[in-house]
């Protein structure tokens, strides 16, 4: 399993993936889900991936390959000129590795299941955040909406709904990544540390900063700490019901 | 869909049912999914129900026939003498259901999806709590996971997690409930109020409060509302990263 979170915020864009993957529960490994595709100053992309992990691996080397040898057809991501465009050539590298491994995997039962969240900043628009679908399709985060999660992303929402929106600091919605991303690690054992952690700030068309945390990282650990007591305490200070 | 959570605790049980089905999303509607059979003084069972309406109300009615007019081979629940036998009873209600319907919901590609939570004590046992599947076989709550959850879970599994055990208050575990209960209800559409919230006292051998909540009362707003605001104070009161 995976769990990745991408928040667009008006300061920027925060983006946090988990690394751990599984073939059955007895056959778990870590491998990196998020991406890095930037010329600073001018375009940053940064891109996340959750499903099957060889459609994952194929769809960003198909990415990089069209940037070291672009072709007719084959945009790379440093050819286009607005996010949207990248969005778009994001979803041909899925319809390209769709057309060639699809029918394979259909004979032996297992569904072409890969999802990319992809942000990033390019000179002259705004930071923009896509969420991709395998039909190489996709949806843009707006202002109601400003974040987009992938994978195992039903125990780490609830926290995301009530702290982040888009007037956040940067730093705020990181921390907020890092508890939801805590959550889930607790209730779900396919997702685990290593976790990436990349931010981008608005007009710097690079990436900002790059945390890799592991399970011993000092602030993760004071995190996961204080956030458990704090719960407890609040739970503690709710009003028992009066019924019984 | 559904969400039921049912707590086996040293001073009793506690089971909480939401009552929202929906056959897609644009048909939705109320359903109880909590029922209770008791016989003050001897034996009380409650049992709740998530999956496809028409297997769980199937189930649920062939269990009251058995009530009523006891055959061979289809024993009541008061027929039997443990828990244990309570939960085999369900179980071959389902089967009961399964071999009269299952062929049929294939024809239109329909899973024969039904799942039952049951708690209950009978005059001679401890109380006890079990999670019977679609095949008719099940699992008893212990020590160490002393919860079962059905239908929507994640949402509202982390905070049961960190705060229930078999040695709670029932008060407590209800609180713990409802708190699990507004998680879930905020972000699945598809579970909704009211909720029946019923508990057991060890040894009395009846139900001990019956609740039916909807969402104007008033102890589930308040626990709604201050929950969410201690949740935004904690998760202010973290330290922020310093990575930017």
């Amino acid at each position: 399993m995976t769990y990745c979170v991408g928040m667009l915020l008006d300061a920027g864009l925060v983006m946090l993936a988990d690394s751990r993957t599984n073939a059955g529960v007895d056959n778990i490994s870590t491998f990196r889900k998020l991406t890095v595709f930037q010329r600073p100053g001018q375009a940053v992309f940064v891109m996340m991936t959750a499903g099957n992990l060889s459609l994952a691996q194929s769809v960003t080397g198909h990415l990089k390959e069209a940037l070291e040898d672009p072709q007719e057809g084959r945009p790379g991501l440093f050819d286009v000129s607005s996010m949207f465009e990248a969005a778009r050539c994001v979803g041909d590298a899925i319809r390209a590795v769709h057309a060639r491994d699809a029918t394979s995997l259909d004979a032996f039962k297992m569904e072409f299941n890969v999802s990319v969240i992809l942000g990033g900043q390019i000179r002259g628009e705004r930071p923009r955040l896509f969420n991709i679908y395998p039909a190489g399709n996709f949806i843009e985060a707006t202002g109601e909406t400003c974040y987009f999660q992938i994978g195992e992303f039903k125990y780490g929402k609830p926290i995301i709904d009530r702290v982040v929106n888009r007037e956040v600091r940067l730093q705020r919605a990181a921390k907020a990544g890092l508890v939801s991303m805590d959550s889930t690690i607790r209730s779900n054992l396919t997702v685990g540390p290593p976790i990436d952690v990349v931010t981008v700030k608005t007009d710097e068309y690079r990436v900002s900063s790059h945390q890799v945390i592991d399970a011993e990282d000092e602030y993760f650990r004071l995190i996961r700490a204080r956030w458990g007591e704090a719960l407890i305490q609040a739970f503690r200070d709710l009003p028992d019901p009066d019924w019984l």
